[in-house]
């Protein structure tokens, strides 16, 4: 592909792009196609001769996009958006043409330049302590994804660990301090952290251990069950080296008790080494560009690092997880190794970053720039009217669940334009409450059974709440008009409906309510099949 | 901005991308700016209101472009290539449009189906054994780069030891024998391995071991080597479980004897649990596609885990590091974690792969697109031409080397488009080669001290030559006329010329000659500064 026919098939490429970014709401938003649908559709092997770009890019509209999930669809209001904008495709189209995998500074200087500047402008802009810009001893740096950070940062925290509790040691009792320690690391997170803490733990082959929340506290850490599960730890013998809290837990969006965190693990009263704290707020993160949320990174001066993804609710195409740290030589001791190939003055000067030494891969692509584009087309208003647009929205679509509460219950507190609920079951004419005016006036005997039989009573009523709920999600997804997600809360199965998406506006989210009404009046028609299990 | 104004945004980016490629000849290969050259051109944070994108666009050539080093250039000869191509852009382009960070096939099916059917494509083109097909119980996966793999793998490779170690255990048994068995575990590679092996070993938190390698071997690993290294871990009561081999090692493209390594390893003879070992073929896979090479794979089905780089010889743009395993259970077993925000009835049904439980970070991009678009556009046959038109050009080289033996010495035999050589000193008028003629007429007492006479003039006419090419290197590179990449092997100083860059040809390969000839006659003609450190 010369220089002209590359300009005739990118222009048909754009072409295709904007097409499809005009006609998105009205395609299909999940994907219908059956499992192994694309190699049937393929030859069994590429072609011997190369083949002209109009018959490749035919190929894009009859293969691939029958089998495109379409996550900036209106309709898409499942997990986490994934908002990808014209600038930040830009972005990524220039990334592309100057291709270098950019592990030292000398490999193309601006690609690390840039990302300093970008990473101290965001920190900023969210409000992060001084301790996390690149003046003093911290800084930020762009990883793929909120996983590949925390384990980034878990190997720091291990490493530093490890440092401290054997400042005074070396050699051979040294080593076996370590061994003794390796064996009892354990890495903290709640039973609402996002999986990726315990995959971590399980790719540095450390112990996981998750602090339970409770429905009372939001679903929040607190500084009490902090405590309980340290606790814990010590009696096991265990040593927490790592812990994750969370901005905007998965499930519900629940916001951990940072000051209470903060509180229980002060330096001054926690004996050395201290656990590392790192804030997982992939998603979440992105709202601290309005001001009304700056009071949640009140505590983060007292944490060690932060991790927020451009890539879901702040218009950049995945990938884009921004991570700071608050001491960059944490980062780099643990990870540095240089071989002589990858020797140069200026990295021996010690004047220049090289990100190799802040990542898990080596080399890099040009992720800022794509970040830097969205940043300038959009200014810091046109961002924060996009979050508090979609807050606004989740609020809208919050009230629409209250409206109905013969038909749905609220499960946690709307948050960053998230909605999460359960749907009831039809009323059972044939049952009445048991006790319904409490046991106090029953004798103990009574009581004990009384007891027993409301439990069994609200037991199985939330086996019915959960089925139907079940029942409701499953049949909406399968229908694909428009895209959910179930989770499972401390037993309760439940509903997310997401209103972060960058082509979403209330007409979207009332059909979805009116496809929600609808199903479940269905459903609660319906003879009524008790959910047992798999949840 | 809306879609008109990205359509002309967007023609503008392609006019600008061409303008790059076609003019990249003329630009100067390696950035000449000075650390923190970008912060003083930028503001201190991102405008209030957004900017238009002909403001934006203005600062790639005044701000960026200077702060590029280009390795599409073909004054670019250093490291190994980073090739991109226009078809794999457009694959770029569409991968960001379509933005899914797809983690379930559920996600978006095609990121999914595509790039199985693409690694298959890609194993039968570089003659891998079908046990990594698949259609058996292997298969592909695409991944960040080559490091991103061996730590994947490695923590695969920990796990399935222990799992075979401790068949016949369970509970506190169990968790006992495993502690034990992970403070000795200890990864190997060889000395000429590329750093990623230990710096995932250091991530795995393991030790690490190199396996000595010697010039009479062409720095390959051999059974001699592997199993002296053997020895030595069982004397040291260490667990080996992992082995890092290579086809084409960073410094001189050895190729490891895989044939001997099989043998030492051969399942039958080795003692339970059995060593992973894993291809590095980050480089020299490509040359895979040629069937001259295809003899290099005849082991392979004794191997576990193979990966090249999509992204450094065969024009995809970085990153599309490919990674097969013979078994894709090691991986899931090692890696998989499902919560419920991540259940489907497809995942459940294990009837869809879902590639985030063979890899570290959870989302993905989709990055089979570019390989597709490259494979069409070039065609089998295109891309064996551009692979042998390098291997050509590496000899060409090689030959202009070898036609200068007052300058120049081969280090290791020319490979997979690589030439390394050292340059030799000025002769030395003054001094005579100490015992010409030998030792063997003297007496006992006499044989000795001229055996250190002759020790010491070797090694300082050592460091002679290393001065001298540590020199030649550095002021090329500073010179900026050509980038090449100096390396360290065996106490040698060397320069490696890479002829594997898309924009290459005999005209600038002959220039590249020309200033290392100009260049090692002037310093040849300074004042020698011997060369003492650094290495």
């Amino acid at each position: 592909m010369d220089s002209s026919e590359f300009r005739k098939a990118a222009h048909s490429a754009i072409d295709e792009i904007i097409d499809y970014h005009d006609t998105i709401h009205g395609r299909k938003v999940v994907s219908t196609v059956s499992p192994g649908y694309l190699r049937k559709l393929l030859p069994s092997g590429p072609p011997e001769e190369g083949e002209k770009w109009n018959d490749i890019q035919k190929d894009i509209e009859s293969k691939i996009m029958p089998g495109l999930t379409h996550w900036q669809s209106p309709d898409f209001m499942a997990f986490f958006p994934s908002n990808a904008s014209y600038p930040s495709i830009l972005g990524e189209l220039y990334s592309a043409a100057f291709t270098a995998p950019a592990f030292n500074w000398l490999c193309s200087p601006a690609v690390t330049e840039l990302e300093t500047v970008i990473l101290d402008w965001l920190s900023r802009l969210f409000n992060l302590p001084p301790c996390f810009y690149s003046d003093g001893e911290g800084g930020g740096v762009i990883q793929g994804s909120a996983s590949e950070a925390i384990v980034t940062v878990m190997v720091a925290a291990r490493e530093r660990y490890f440092k401290r509790a054997c400042e005074d040691l070396d050699g051979e009792a040294r080593e076996a301090k370590i061994s003794s320690l390796r064996s009892r690391l354990v890495a903290l997170g709640s039973d609402q952290s996002h999986s990726s803490t315990q995959k971590a733990a399980l790719i540095l082959g450390v112990r996981y251990k998750a602090i339970p929340t409770t429905m009372e506290d939001n679903l929040s850490i607190s500084g009490e069950h902090l405590i309980q599960t340290l606790g814990e730890c010590e009696r096991e013998g265990l040593e927490p080296f790592y812990l994750t809290v969370t901005l905007g837990t998965t499930s519900t969006c629940a916001v951990d008790y940072f000051q209470e965190i903060q509180q229980v693990l002060r330096r001054d009263l926690q004996p050395a080494p201290e656990i590392w704290i790192h804030v997982d707020a992939a998603y979440a993160g992105a709202a601290l560009v309005c001001e009304e949320y700056h009071h949640l990174t009140k505590s983060f001066d007292a944490f060690d690092s932060f991790e927020m993804n451009m890539h879901k609710w702040l218009l950049v195409n995945f990938d884009a997880g921004c991570l700071w740290v608050k001491n960059r030589n944490d980062l780099t001791s643990a990870l540095s190794i240089t071989p002589s190939y990858l020797r140069n003055d200026f990295s021996d000067s010690g004047l220049v970053t090289d990100y190799r030494d802040w990542q898990i891969p080596l080399g890099r692509r040009f992720r800022s720039l794509k970040i830097w584009f969205v940043l300038r087309s959009y200014g810091v208003s046109g961002l924060k009217s996009y979050i508090r647009n979609h807050i606004r929205l989740g609020m809208v679509f919050h009230d629409m669940v209250l409206s109905q509460p013969d038909l749905f219950e609220i499960l946690a507190p709307p948050a960053f334009a998230l909605t999460v609920f359960t749907v009831k079951p039809a009323t059972e004419q044939e049952t009445e409450i048991p006790f319904e005016n409490g046991v106090s006036h029953l004798g103990a005997e009574e009581r004990k059974v009384a007891t027993g039989i409301i439990l069994e009573y609200e037991n199985r009523q939330l086996q019915r709440a959960n089925a139907i709920t079940k029942r409701v999600y499953e049949a909406i997804n399968a229908a694909g008009e428009i895209f959910l997600t179930g989770c499972v809360v401390k037993g309760v199965y439940a509903i997310r409906v997401v209103s972060g998406n960058e082509n979403t506006d209330e007409q979207y989210l009332r059909k979805a309510f009116d496809i929600l009404v609808r199903t479940t009046l269905e459903m609660q028609s319906k003879t009524e099949v008790t959910y047992t299990n798999g949840v």
